[in-house]
């Protein structure tokens, strides 16, 4: 085998909950996944499509129903604001996908060339930098800086880091898992320092309906800020979302990118030589989550809302404990109190909790060395009771 | 975007299919697909597990109860000639992957580095050959060559183009599109050569279960020849299967592979950074495939060996066409009679056929450059009738 592949890490996330494997004591927050079943309207669309027999080949792209609709939902939140645009995205920019992974995936394959130089934001889901060095990209990463608990990006340090030699930039926000999300400005600064260097951008936005703040005119912001917002759509540009979050579709395996136009038949080819097409009865579930999304999108929000503002001061409430309130996604990141006895290897931590507390939290070490001291919680709990239990549990552990 | 990707050749067959879009009178034969659907008990285990609420991650292997009934139907296949090894396959050695052509493209991007080497037995399915290139590996073709209609294997020519340096051997038996089998003695020669050199052999046996011939026994034989039959779990081989062919399911885009137990791990982390995981209500529907197969691979093995004896003797009668009885697969793959008149280009014939005489197949030249001038027929029609309308329309048209 490649030693690319042998080297790649173990999913540290996964180590910890291998130590939780057989204790039904542990109150599980390490996976980025609602406890929440599908709601039954989407599950019931699958069904139809297979009782109506539709088990045949589809289109490498996606059902034409499909990638209208994304098309359209796309252009409903991310209006263009470049003159005469409209609609803002189009269809012939979408590819449905076998999940947000998988987009990104092929985005790095159209890509990276081996050898190729590939800047990435961190701490970040491990998936997005792995990618990259499966397909012999030389990674860069430019680490966000922790301040009072929020992680924050300084410009200077990351526009420095990409030049005209950089292939591609991969920035995830709002960010798994610290919550990070990039303002309108920020993402113009970005977008027009990479058309100066011929820069692509991967923007992995699969948290943007995850959004907890709001607009100008006080209402609840509709989508965090987008690439999609303030790019054209000749841009070097690959904007990836999933059904995994904003409609509890985790095990559904579907996402799409939005790119180029002139990428989508190229794309087409990379989707048959790595998994030739979505499954129709899953694309029909996906055209009805998008259909009914108001029943499904806006409560699961709200109630995401509810955990992070029941789980943040919780946790703020704890001494020397150090996190901020994310602006969006479905995780707490923060810093245990750096005491004398608690290790500042967040995997031992993680896996002591486990053991010690019954509390199952991922360890900040996944998502990047910068990160190692500090411990993700997934705030996607149905029962706002069980984030309090493992609240008490953690303290309880620390005294 | 990638030169490499830019220039992956765009489907041939795709080009002949388009020709045909709006036209309801053709019958269409260009995909390697059966026009029946999944059977009912196959899609009510779906249907099942989604209304059970089967909607979250699973583990990037594959569900264990799907592992292990993949484990015993490939050892019951093959059982081990080698002494002592008991079951021959074990499920440490299975990954479920969404198709088999995602689990081939998992294995090129394991094995496979920039710049490596890489022997592929042409003609093939392109997906085979394209996957390699993508991950930049060095693509060296050995031609079979045909011989009265029949695709034969030259053994000294493929064995004298694997070398030391060669990576990786790809290699499709029963073929997509000649039909094209491997003997047992012939995949120990390669096998025996390939541990000298250190060669990885990928063997893709997607219709190892559409196969015709009668065993030593007299009955007819379980499968065709496998590498599986003669090697070792430590050998450098990757065997890949798909739910598709044998169980109707091609739109369920599942399939698996068998490796050496080490690999299965790294495999594992490959998985979640391409697609995460098979989704649960799929995998389930697998389980039930693999239980009841008794109810649908001998009647779909039967039928298309019916379909195979119609079509066969309907060509053959044709004067001046080239075609030999498949082992194995779904494919007839003929030449058609050499005259004026007639372009020698395959892709403009197959184009011709679909406008002039309503009849759709898939050009020669997408599999090869050395098969310019064959036509691929997919017999798998429930419909027998069909496959004689063909015929009297390929009749017509070359009179």
């Amino acid at each position: 085998m490649r030693k690319t592949i042998l080297n790649l890490e173990e999913s540290k996330i996964r180590e910890v909950a291998n130590a939780g494997i057989g204790r039904s004591d542990v109150l599980a927050f390490w996976f980025g996944e609602s406890d929440e079943v599908t709601p039954d309207f989407i599950r019931q669309a699958a069904i139809d499509s297979l009782n109506k027999g539709e088990t045949f080949y589809a289109h490498n792209l996606g059902l034409p129903e499909l990638r209208d609709a994304i098309a359209t939902e796309m252009s409903h939140k991310h209006p263009s604001h470049n003159s005469g645009a409209s609609p803002s995205v189009s269809m012939d920019r979408i590819a449905v996908t076998a999940g947000g992974v998988n987009a990104l995936m092929l985005a790095v394959q159209a890509l990276v060339d081996a050898g190729d130089e590939v800047v990435a934001v961190t701490p970040v889901w491990p998936n997005l930098t792995a990618q990259a060095v499966i397909m012999g990209g030389k990674l860069h990463t430019v680490p966000l800086v922790p301040l009072d608990g929020a992680w924050t990006l300084n410009m200077d340090t990351l526009l420095a880091a990409i030049t005209s030699t950089t292939k591609l930039l991969i920035v995830n926000a709002p960010n798994n898992p610290t919550g990070w999300t990039l303002t309108t400005d920020e993402q113009r600064a970005i977008l027009s320092h990479c058309r100066r260097t011929g820069t692509w951008i991967l923007a992995d936005e699969v948290y943007e309906n995850l959004y907890y703040e709001t607009a100008s005119d006080g209402h609840s912001a509709m989508a965090a800020p987008s690439f999609l917002d303030i790019s054209g759509a000749a841009d070097r540009l690959v904007v990836v979302h999933s059904f995994s979050k904003s409609y509890l579709m985790t095990g559904w395996r579907m996402g799409w990118m939005v790119m180029p136009p002139d990428m989508t038949a190229p794309m087409g080819k990379l989707i048959e030589f790595n998994t030739s097409c979505a499954s129709v009865f899953v694309q029909r579930a996906g055209i009805v989550a998008l259909q009914r999304a108001n029943e499904v999108t806006p409560r699961v929000v709200q109630h995401l809302k509810s955990c992070r503002d029941a789980l943040i001061p919780a946790l703020q409430a704890i001494e020397g404990l150090l996190v901020a309130t994310p602006k969006g996604g479905m995780y707490a990141f923060f810093q245990l109190p750096q005491r004398l006895g608690i290790s500042t290897d967040s995997l031992v931590v993680a896996k002591q909790l486990v053991t010690e507390a019954g509390l199952g939290l991922a360890p900040g070490n996944a998502f990047a060395p910068e990160a190692n001291g500090w411990l993700r919680w997934c705030f996607a709990s149905r029962d706002i009771a069980r984030l309090h239990e493992g609240v008490a549990r953690l303290q309880r552990w620390l005294r």
